[in-house]
């Protein structure tokens, strides 16, 4: 049976990771039981600011996490990779090594694996059966499914991409869906009916942690004072997983996508400048992002801006999937369904239409007001 | 008389620099006429976005100028200077030459100067009288009284700062004030029952044109996402007269008030981190501001965001002041009087309590929304 | 017959362009003109420094411009281009006018053009006779040809690439040759046989003006200081013709193996990471490089360098060029012949075996000293 | 009797260190100890590299530590502190905590302490004592002594500063003397006199580890491409202790004179620009250096060369303390006497004429080079 991090309470949330031994999902985990523990303060939960206090979002500590991987590696080894490398502190691992091993228990393995004869029905139908199961044994009110795995192999001819399977299979037990990679999943066009008759909730994609964040409130500046922006160009260094897997890949269109969106949503026209995103293995969970924005004042003169953003992936990455669980189980059992505009806030290429962090952030804070009401 | 931009229209505005003759001055006047000529785009005046076409602004080719300044360097000169430096284009300075000839003509000699045995009230009569004599020659409907000078002297003990003798000036005139310096101006306690009784509206201080202007972005995005910020360092590299009367001095002092103002209101508490303005005479009008924030994500993980801005001073303050102007004259006009907080979007150190950009905007928006009202 | 810039003195030198109209060349004749009618100072021009006054190069007052290109702008349409762009000063073109007009007078139409019906062998003796000819009616003691062409297209499977085309014409007129772009030029293995008959020198290829340039210094650095360098990634930014040229060309991977060389053999290992050429048209000839450097040192704790580079390609290369092209035919006097590694200070792939910028220029000083030997 | 690292060799060398608590002290003996243990590399250390292989110099396992310093919170709880802190990996301060231990036995209490009732000469012949006991009690054939210590109390009007007392003592204890701070030290006038009568190397003042590193080869790069250097600007952020102590003080005015001496040096004049340094307690050990270089290429165009430096002050210190040591030792036993100035490769602020690393690092080689002589 799943283990409940609070055995007290009643009716415990499901969290179920694509890509549970992860380092996203990994540091999720440790961070919830962290912060449950009170070991650590919410930083970059803002599911946990004053104004989602009226919200009815499950405790974190009434999460129970599970999930599919196709590693083997088990989930306390990678979160004490993870302290090696600075990303989580030593004594947290050991501190939490129940809560982990407790989610390690609860992985089942993923697909298709290299030489899987199974097709994409037979897939989909399994994982579903893994999430049900899940529920069940724990007792749960509801699971949200949440794909934080790096990267997905590319799909043959006539396949779905994995991404679009565990998508698929989140729909069919009935899960509210989130998707915090660029990878395709519940967009690609084979889902489309079944995301409608769902019945449930669903977000997307790409977190937004790092140069699309700053793009977010940097461009509604230039349009704002009516400054124009002639080139915006950038460059993505990143190890890790992430790295190795975006790194000249269809997923990096993807994600590129979504750099790109922002600007020209805000800036009302694409400028001009690409966006390099290099695999560089020996900078691990820590990425940087350079920026350069080449803009106009009066007259034509040439300035310019450089940003130039050091982040840990999966610190960044890890409250936010935290705070996406929360709202989505939140609206599933509000009744809302279909896609959350109001969580673009979070993403890198959402589903709602304003662009500005600011204007998004206030989505947020009404979407979280709506919750409020009496049901 | 002074030159009308416009000689068939009926009543114009004036606009009355405090140095008129230093770049920000010069490059606006410069920009006024080839803007009004065709010659160049509204790069940088928010005042020509669509959301003001409404607000019965007094047109850019209504705008007349003049202005006190205590150096004797005429304003083509000055423009010519300017274009050497790369800010103004060498055809523009000959395109708008008679424009700047009109501006230059009515300059008056501003004060004090070394030496000047005249007491304060002596200066503010005089002054006064040269603002007044302005409107009526040219048969203004009215002047705002703009503060773009670069440095103030240091004054005695028991005299006023020369830009607060300016700003009782303005008040005596009967004008409409906007302080895009850091200078006390009509902020000086003495001035407080002056610019109650005077039934005009002004605004300040400091244009926000830069390193202030990010953080009124960068800020607000830290503390919507929960991130917790543990040091923001900078600093500020300039030439030109403002590097000169910045560095060291008590204008500095002022200018960083507002550089943290704008942390303290955003983040709630200030953080570590100090910020510098060094002179360095040969970068001219081209200043260039680094910042460096230290923030914390999940488990305290350390992180830093960068941050290079390089811009040419007049060309990011130049569209500032015509704004300024012709949004001030406007609420002079629909009788607003007080200090005007919906122009915080403009300022480092503002009147108003917003200190976010997007809502600052939002504000000023709505500002412009009540100036479409019948008068 | 070719204007001599100093008709008073005996023997002229030339210096014949390929690529005589692009921002390079331009930018050298104006600058050679300027420097001789003492408008400038030689910065840039290491040649005019103490050290090389006793080698007995050309005075620049001496060099007699010509060259050919595809590309039928007048040069001194360019250099007004220029000038609109900030590289060179609007009163400069004006007062170099005389001698940018008798280097147009010089330029010959290259090839192969679009469409051209002439072999290889054709064209190679089109361009020698070309270059001959200019020589002759100069009255000129020798020619140096440089290759400062931005581009070549790419040859067909049969044909040499442009830049080997004109390095055989160079050859076969018995002239000098220096490459400061990353093309083929001379080290095509067709051309293997002929340049070593030749009996004349040269030199190349690729212009360090720039990245590879701090390379050329930051690398040494880490190695004298023992720490160890993980991974060098870097993105370079630029527009004008170079930038079209380089960006996803074959020329790039040219341009890229010298930016890779510095670091392998001062680091004795290539590093992770990649190096990035975008096209930005709207960056005109301002180019900018941004370095990512992570090293280690004790205990691998993990440290970062970065460098940022905002220079102005033509004005770094064009005295590069005019130090190459006196060099180069000093050492054709003093009968020198076949490569010249004393050169390697100048070049991103040389053909010396230093790599360090303080050992290459200590050679350069050596070659300079064995050319004050009587003749 | 203090610890012998390797008990089994004839005769140790010692290392007795100012500041012996402090984070430079402690990962020096942490480091040299796991780097004898076979549990780290020698990233760092110069004189690990071949060309000191046949210099003679003291094994690293022969080395013992002591010093004198004035809190009393003990080395191997520093140790802890910088694990935190991510300088030293965990499992290091565990495998070395013997030789931790070892060097805390050694450390006696330095001065003068807050009210302490001793004069200068008392003083010094206390601290001289303490150098001698640990010395002949070690059986130990020299010791030198390292300032390391990160701060002095201003003297007063009548007092030597801290780090001379301490210099006075080496000398008077016949040690070898190295000053890796930009304390005064040895280069007190009034010490001149017992310095050039103890017939004993020395060397100083303050290690290059950072900012300075950098200029010490950036500089001569614009020197030897004729670049002309206009201004050149930094700030330097740092926490600890190292940050608090500098940030505004007398040693802060030492330490810039070493940043402005390798300017004036290579560049023949000090550009405009200035250097500041803050204390900023969060960044810890991590300091972060940032330089703007704004330099001239042909016709005066303006280019500008930024540099960001983020390292560890300890993990960059330690390394060099430790070469310094074994050259110092070395340098003593083969009867050099007087300053080093053959080791200016390692300072801010060197004895020796060359200013530039290159140069530098030459005549450390050969200085190297003169080591091997029979003794």
């Amino acid at each position: 049976m799943p283990a409940r991090a609070d055995s007290g309470s009643g009716t415990g949330t499901g969290v179920w990771f694509i890509g549970a031994r992860g380092c996203v999902a990994t540091t999720a985990v440790a961070g919830c039981a962290a912060f449950a523990a009170g070991l650590y303060g919410p930083t970059g939960m803002v599911t946990e600011s004053p104004a989602f206090a009226a919200a009815s979002l499950p405790a974190l500590s009434d999460l129970v996490f599970g999930g599919h991987d196709t590693v083997d590696w088990p989930l306390p080894k990678r979160a004490e990779a993870l302290a090696e490398q600075g990303v989580l502190p030593h004594g947290l691992v050991r501190a939490v090594h129940r809560e982990l091993a407790a989610a390690e228990e609860e992985i089942r393995t993923g697909g298709p694996m290299a030489g899987d004869p199974r097709g994409d029905e037979e897939l989909i139908t399994a994982f579903a059966a893994d999430i049900e199961d899940f529920t069940r044994r724990g007792g749960l009110a509801r699971t949200v499914v949440v794909n934080a795995a790096s990267t997905e192999p590319a799909p043959g001819a006539d396949r779905l991409p994995a991404s679009s399977l565990y998508a698929a299979a989140a729909l069919r037990a009935g899960c509210a869906y989130v998707n915090v990679t660029p990878s395709t999943g519940i967009h690609h066009p084979a889902l489309a009916e079944a995301a409608a008759a769902a019945g449930v909730p669903y977000a997307g994609r790409g977190g937004k942690t790092g140069q699309t964040l700053l793009r977010a409130v940097l461009a509604p500046m230039f349009r704002q004072r009516a400054l124009t922006v002639r080139a915006w160009s950038g460059t993505h260094l990143l190890g890790g997983g992430d790295g190795a897997a975006l790194a000249g890949s269809t997923a990096a269109a993807a994600k590129n996508a979504g750099k790109n969106r922002v600007l020209k949503d805000n800036l009302g026209a694409l400028p001009e400048g690409e966006v390099h995103i290099d695999d560089v293995p020996v900078l691990g969970e820590w990425k940087t992002a350079w920026d350069h924005v080449a803009f106009e004042g009066f007259f034509g003169s040439r300035m310019i801006l450089q940003t130039i953003w050091q982040g840990c992936d999966s610190a960044l990455a890890a409250p936010v999937v935290l705070d996406l669980a929360r709202l989505a189980a939140r609206a599933h059992e509000a009744g809302i369904t279909g896609p959350l505009p109001a969580l673009g806030f979070y993403f890198n290429d959402p589903d709602g239409t304003s662009a500005a962090l600011a204007e998004q952030y206030d989505e947020l804070l009404a979407f979280a007001a709506t919750l409020r009401e009496p049901r």
